[in-house]
């Protein structure tokens, strides 16, 4: 049995392609002098990943009948936030990886400086992104939709979660402690891609109630795999150096629960999130689909 | 004659204490691990600057009438930005500084890396602030907040400058070049103060291309300034080192003009600053001011 359904495979490289084009798009160009900041921008987010976050945000809006160019404005912004934290946690200050994705980290590739510096302009582009008109004809929508972004990035989401995760290499968290790291960490951006997609098409509170729930099961069982690809896969198959977690000794959902454990949980996580949409009578296909594909996936 | 009227000194220092107070109350706290990031973020933003972009959105918005309250965050988010800018200037692959204001900089004081996640918090949270409904009840207002602070800390402002910046290390820049560098570095987020403020009040468009105007000359002004002060100041008096620029081989409105004619050049931008201001038929006391401290100040 093929770990992806081909219907979700081809949909998400569809996405993929189109997030792209629209990140290529927007993203600026210069002859000026400053043109290595823009080509380090680029580097980061032309990175061939799997456009997780922005499939979230098509796909959700696709339920609510959103015009697919606003819908990649937002995915691309969302997808900007995420490629320049990688940008900033690859540093030597933070994680010290040279390798993302079988490829040269930015500050290799470029320096540090530039990565910096294309770390930061893409977590400001994101913003300028979603307050454009061309992004959604309501204000109140795209001021609902840099709130939501902001929020899952910042110091009580994502930048926060970062923080936990450099204060885990040297304490001892439980598995409470772990778990609200991971929300923080990765679960908040994630769940922000779903609540995008429905504040762009005007979602009722519970619609948006369900997404979310969806959307932090979905988050949790995909960082479990995360842990587990980290202590069971080869880089060749990650892009990534692999055993790090462990090699640190820092505590991980593999760590306290065991591998068996770890898989069970996130299976369970999977069909839980699944069982959110339920809200959304079949309609949801590629959400489901994702779920499904956050507990198979090799990489 | 003092350098500063009492009347601009003793409005500065009220408008610095009213922005300080509302980042205080503003910035997150946490009781958990994280906690360390926060404090890193206050350390960073409660530096006893002049908050001088602060101070043009105040004295603006009051020549429309707007709310204190609403200005007071638009300021604070405006200062959150130009504050992650400093962090991130500071760290050791950027200008690699100790010290900032007379004190150590936030990676002497924490660590390299939650400097780097305090400075991307502090960008985060102030588009969190501006699209908040507390900062203005019009949401196109608000919009127009956050694409205004992201055109100017962005890759074609602010970020962009950093980057010019770091190539006329190595690069011979020519006085024009100079002027877009320095126009992108600090210019357009001093501009972003006064538009910011024009925003609040739905200026005419008249009175939003005077601002700009205005604060094009200001910011220039201000520039030439730090120059002189770097080449001509004391550690002590400016409250950073100082001589770094000549140190460094790099060119400067300074090492290309010369003393006299780079101060000579400030005034008159100083002087032109003030002309465009004509439009308020001189209720604009507070920015014609601060035109004539930027040239004045000795730190």
């Amino acid at each position: 049995m093929p770990s992806v359904s081909p219907s979700l495979s081809a949909a998400m490289s569809d996405a993929a392609n189109s997030v792209t084009e629209t990140m290529q798009r927007i993203l600026p160009k210069s002859d000026f002098a400053e043109q290595k900041l823009f080509e380090a921008m680029r580097y980061g987010v032309l990175n061939g990943g799997k456009r997780l976050r922005p499939f979230l945000v098509l796909s959700t809006a696709e339920l609510f009948g959103v015009d697919e160019d606003c819908a990649l404005r937002a995915a691309a912004a969302l997808e900007c936030v995420h490629c320049y934290s990688l940008i900033h946690d690859d540093l030597p200050a933070m994680d010290d990886s040279e390798l993302r994705r079988g490829k040269a980290t930015a500050h290799i590739e470029y320096d540090e400086a530039t990565a910096i510096l294309a770390g930061d302009a893409l977590l400001t582009i994101a913003f300028e992104i979603l307050a454009d008109s061309k992004t959604h004809d309501d204000p109140n929508v795209r001021c609902a939709l840099v709130s939501c972004l902001a929020k899952a990035s910042g110091a009580n989401g994502m930048v926060g979660g970062q923080m936990l995760d450099l204060i885990a290499e040297t304490t001892q968290f439980d598995i409470g402690a772990i778990t609200r790291l991971q929300r923080m960490k990765t679960g908040e951006l994630i769940a922000c891609g779903t609540e995008m997609g429905g504040l762009l098409g005007k979602a009722s509170p519970q619609h948006l109630a369900s997404l979310r729930a969806y959307a932090h099961d979905l988050g949790l069982a995909f960082q479990i795999i995360d842990d587990l690809l980290d202590a069971e896969g080869t880089s060749a198959e990650t892009g990534k150096p692999v055993g790090r977690d462990e090699k640190a000794g820092k505590a991980t959902f593999v760590t306290i629960l065991g591998h068996d454990r770890a898989r069970q949980q996130a299976k369970l996580l999977s069909e839980q999130a699944i069982q959110h949409l339920s809200i959304f009578s079949g309609r949801a296909k590629n959400l489901e689909d994702v779920a499904r594909f956050v507990v198979d996936r090799k990489a």
